[in-house]
């Protein structure tokens, strides 16, 4: 997989070189290419801003330079080879690992972290008529640029390549991974020693009975989930839910409404 | 402020040297510290995981040299001053621009960002019996470790400290700030040319009538909200919708429901 980085902060996309993904890079798995915006301006003061059209706070970047810029990068591949242009933007859809997932498969990507206001939204349009362009936010918070966003991307997408990610870490229990836990949280998780600052760990980890530790676990994660994302557990269609599940809701406070899905309709027995 | 990180990578916590936080550093304003975790362990190949109870795949982050450092760092605050531990996990509840906001306004945070399948439970029970613990999540998607999401966290608390955020930046019209913006995501901007590559900007941004640039700016964040983030305006409460509000709304096939909310109740007949 080729990644292609256009940013006014080429320093900021260090940590590409490190752990999973400089590895990745290291045996030839990922082409990351990380690219000084300012080297496409033509002016002495490299200027890539300017004042907003209307009025108002904040600085805008102009459209020549990202225009330059991605001419040259799009025509840098291979016969016929076109990339997904991955846009962060807080007034972007949702970074999901549904799109991780998506995006993992594309052969090419190139994002474009903006500072300040954001780019001139001409440069969208443009690219958008002959390129999948993605306008996506990682979060509802406020950012100084879109360089940390990359970061957490591709982070989330090359770990989902072919043997990148070590035996050291696991797709399987992920929180939002497919499978048995999906749109659970995971629960806590202990290793040794079994007794540390006079804590002990729970003892149906040490029972070696594979079905309670999996139902153990399930509970804690359903647990977990009722505290820090009831939302999730409220958007889960509820044929996923067996008797068990059921049955430990109904402990946390939490059963079917009126329209079927979960919801709480009672108070957490257990706080 | 005062933030520490704790990690194995602390290479990748470069970026804390780069732009807004770097210079916020530079001046004083923030005062920076990356530990080592493995500065606190003490055998030849500086363990800092190892195999869960319970079974099952990935490693866990053992609770030593965890308890090691943060007993260390917490015992060099000031006379009397415990930090916040901001502890990253796909687990926690959701990051978001308020609690930004309320960690912003902290003097000490103490950052412990997790590698593999996390940290030994225990790690954060003990803390959170003397401080003040959050278990935070910064978006639904599976990552390496929680380094980005610190890279993250610290750039959305840090632009919000008095003098961090320059001139060619702005809190005011930000998506998700509070305002007259709230819960709207920030539409179009464009800046100079008025023509690239044949294409113009609209001519209200030209007008000069302020009234008329801000009513157009507010249409085009609902526009740009209902198609990215329908959430959003579902979740509003609709005292907050003027009567043109509420017409660009209907444009876009959205009115009130049963429930008194707005939503879909119709196509968008700009579509």
């Amino acid at each position: 997989m080729r990644l292609d980085v256009v940013t006014i902060f080429p320093e900021y996309l260090e940590p590409l070189n490190v752990s999973l993904v400089g590895k990745a890079r290291a045996r030839g798995q990922l082409d990351v290419r990380v690219h000084d915006l300012r080297q496409w301006t033509h002016d002495k003061h490299n200027t890539v801003d300017d004042t907003p059209y209307g009025g108002g706070p904040g600085m805008v970047m102009k459209p020549e330079p990202w225009g330059e810029a991605l001419d040259e990068i799009i025509a840098s591949g291979a016969e016929g080879q076109q990339p997904v242009l991955v846009v962060p933007t807080p007034s972007g859809k949702p970074f999901t690992q549904e799109l991780a997932v998506e995006l993992s498969a594309k052969p090419w990507l190139v994002f474009t972290p903006a500072r300040y206001e954001g780019i001139d939204r001409r440069v969208i349009e443009e690219y958008a008529e002959h390129l999948d362009v993605r306008e996506v936010s990682i979060g509802d918070y406020v950012l100084a640029g879109g360089e940390a966003p990359v970061l957490v991307m591709v982070e989330a997408i090359a770990r989902l390549l072919p043997g990148v990610l070590g035996n050291a870490e696991s797709h399987r229990d992920d929180s939002f991974a497919p499978g048995a836990m999906a749109d659970l949280l995971e629960g806590p998780v202990y290793t040794k020693p079994p007794e540390w600052r006079g804590r002990g760990i729970p003892d149906v980890l040490l029972s070696g009975h594979h079905g309670k530790i999996a139902r153990w676990r399930r509970d804690e994660a359903f647990r977990r989930t009722v505290q820090n994302r009831p939302d999730l557990i409220e958007r889960t269609d509820p044929a996923a839910f067996d008797k068990k599940d059921r049955e430990t809701l109904s402990i946390l406070g939490w059963g079917p409404r009126e329209d079927g899905r979960f919801g709480r309709v009672a108070p957490d027995v257990e706080e």
